[in-house]
């Protein structure tokens, strides 16, 4: 169904959620929210206040996830709840959608049906904040739906500390929002999340709404390559170690094995073929690097097309243009310009919509180290830190979401997100599904992260549809 | 002529001094001894006591340089004095042969002098300790040295802070060490200074002393790169401004300049072509980058002979195979592995005999720059914030240091320094020479650091009859 939205109401708890921990920025707004602060506990407020305001049945769970649950009367006897949401707190100068919006629009979607005066569905609806999406004070991020999805005990969670040796427990007893029992995800009848896309494929597409085919998975390896640390000056070229220079080649290698897997350039289906550097430097050398070139996403949106008229579905689950291998961190030891590196950490990050190529990365990254280790005689180690498989979307809530996007005549196209969502815990015990707001520029964690409200409104307008679907209006 | 010197009497000076800062190293006799705390104080307090007992005449001036005089009846009237020292301070965690054999090898020397009841010398000799020779509290190093030369002023160099803002000037007032005037190096006939090798020439070639054909020159270079910070996940390969990969080939470009200068593997005379980058690929595949190959220093060091029947001087200043080129520092921003760095700032170090050759490399390197570029869109920047040119010893210093190993038996060989030392700034002024001892497995700024101490004293050895020739016995 079609539910008219209140764009103005939904802007106004966007606006006024980015005042809690808001930053001054030089270009765009931001705020800093991390869990358990005391910006997190006023946005946190704010949210229950809302809740209540609309009439929803508000819980706190062990872990500070939030649940406002609304029931009609119409509701078969322990029919299991249909859920949307997502999270308030933010990174360190985050933007001011990345989370709230989702939030917020979950509760619209129950305003608008409220407003539209939908008198029965068979099941009830929850809206729901996770705690700590985003990581940085007291896990790597996804926190509050690791412990909802069962993936993580509510008792690890609230052990674990910041920086500063702080509990998560404490923390949340400290802004009143240490509840109890336990949010659990497994019960819900489908789970729904809107969310900036965090990227520019909409906007250059010039579509409304994205509809997640599937989360892509993520491994990090964790690299350390040591050689000897010597005297720049006094060691010729010809007897050093040097574990800098051994490290260029692994993130030359690095990049390249992400081309290859996203098929840029190269032969997508050629062999990674370490041993023949001449040919590997031939074939890179003929790459195009330009960043403007075609995207390989841009390529790949419009290669399928789908039953739908009105949405534009190019389902990239087959695997071309989505892989991406990032070398982010890179750590040297002593890090001084007269003195040859000894010792270089590298932080890896690999993402994809399936195993396979992630798999292809992580292997050239082996070969390359094996290779470094023969030809430079570095000592290399690889751990792989993190290793979460790729989440496909439950094929039910892409439907649903498909079906609105016609039905309110709101542009679609569908593609996989790379970047992380609670989304990814709760596809391990529910149906899950995702759909994604333009952001402009592709502005993400940053001031200038921006989504124009028109464009919240509208994905709101397909969420709020999806939702009423789910619940059996 | 050939003094014998006192072993036991130089290596109890120097075991003495490394008690000074001494530090617990797992292997190796470390010790930390920055200018102008009480490490120092006590190492140059023990100094003055050894001067004044060996009779000679101690000054201190307005930065903290040591001097003590011998001179004998015999001395023209205001003939030049000879000079010969080193320094007393350390790196952190440094060894403890770099600068204190140096400073009592010269100490000996007169000591061997006053044994051997030398009685006519036309010339007085200057035994010297520099201040701060290895920096890392005021400056970057070769402060005393500088002052000495004329190169920075006495209150330039007092006004510098460490990073508690401490000057050097309160500092050395605090340890006692705040003379008055300026030591004048321009004032003095000659300069010898005695070094431990910090490589392993010597060793692998089993000679006992070098001989120092020139100093290095030594340019730094500071560069940036600028690319665009970006979600490791939501930026597709095709699309990114990646800083560090950029970087990553910088590196690689400064290591192939570095051994094509240094004539490795390449053809050391082919012009430099960023251009076509195929073909230096190709040309650097068969590169043989086995750390155990020949060095260009040990195919270097026996290339030539001299007249010298027992010198084996083997001259580099022809300049093959002396040219280094070190990317020792790499910083990434934001630095995280899940972000594609927007930033990435390098230190390069680039030296060799003669200007030429480091030209070449900094050539490389903007080359390089230009290269990224263009084809990869990202923005650098390169500053030299130091650039000190070679420094070719006098020639009559390298002769009466041959002569000394030749009439010792002590066997030497000649070649050039690749670290920085406090006589470069001497060479400015008056001519100078250095000799080198053995350092074992050329570990250096190091507990791991170590010279036998009857190669410290066959090198004073050298040094003593050379001091003696140069003073006119």
């Amino acid at each position: 169904m079609d539910l008219p939205v209140d764009e103005e109401r939904l802007r106004a708890d966007v606006e006024a959620t980015a005042e809690f921990g808001a930053i001054d920025a030089p270009e765009g707004r931001g705020r800093t929210v991390l869990a358990g602060t005391e910006a997190n506990r006023e946005a946190r407020e704010y949210f229950v206040e809302r809740l209540d305001d609309a009439g929803l049945d508000v819980r706190i769970d062990g872990v500070g996830n939030v649940a406002g649950r609304w029931e009609l009367e119409s509701a078969e006897p322990d029919a299991p709840a249909v859920a949307a949401g997502s999270h308030l707190d933010s990174v360190v100068e985050g933007g001011i959608f990345d989370g709230p919006l989702g939030t917020y629009a979950a509760l619209e979607a129950v305003r608008a049906m409220q407003d539209a005066e939908v008198e029965s569905l068979r099941k009830p609806i929850e809206v729901v904040c996770f705690t700590e999406e985003e990581g940085g004070r007291f896990a790597s991020g996804l926190l509050g739906s690791s412990v909802a999805a069962g993936v993580r005990s509510a008792a690890d969670a609230l052990a674990l500390t910041d920086s500063d040796g702080v509990t998560l427990d404490d923390a949340l007893e400290d802004i009143g929002y240490r509840g109890e029992g336990r949010l659990n995800a497994g019960e819900w009848d489908a789970w729904l999340e809107l969310h900036i896309e965090q990227g520019t494929r909409l906007e250059s597409m010039g579509k409304e709404v994205g509809i997640v085919t599937t989360v892509t998975g993520i491994t990090h390896c964790d690299v350390t390559i040591a050689g000897e640390t010597d005297h720049a000056g006094t060691t010729p070229m010809g007897t050093r170690t040097d574990a800098l220079a051994a490290a260029s080649e692994l993130i030359a290698d690095v990049e390249r094995a992400g081309r290859r897997a996203a098929g840029i350039g190269v032969d997508a289906d050629a062999d990674y073929s370490p041993g023949d550097e001449t040919e590997r430097r031939n074939a890179d050398a003929e790459t195009d690097t330009d960043a403007d070139e075609d995207t390989e996403a841009d390529v790949d949106m419009d290669a399928e097309s789908d039953a739908n008229d009105d949405s534009d579905s190019g389902d990239d689950r087959d695997n071309e243009g989505t892989a991406v291998a990032t070398v982010g961190r890179i750590d040297a030891r002593p890090n001084a310009t007269n003195v040859v590196p000894g010792r270089v950490d590298l932080g890896i990050d690999i993402r994809d919509v399936t195993r396979e190529p992630i798999e292809r990365v992580v292997n050239a990254v082996e070969a390359s180290l094996a290779r470094l280790e023969t030809e430079r005689g570095v000592e290399t180690t690889l751990a792989r830190p993190l290793d979460v498989p790729p989440t496909p979307m439950a094929e039910r809530c892409q439907g649903v979401l498909r079906r609105q996007s016609n039905e309110t005549a709101i542009s679609s196209t569908a593609f996989h997100s790379g970047a992380a969502h609670d989304t990814m815990h709760v596809a391990r015990v529910t149906d899950a599904g995702m759909l994604f707001a333009p952001s402009r520029g592709g502005y993400s964690h940053s001031p200038r992260e921006w989504t124009d409200w028109a464009d919240c409104a509208a994905a709101t307008r397909v969420l709020a549809g999806a939702l009423a679907d789910l619940a059996g209006v």
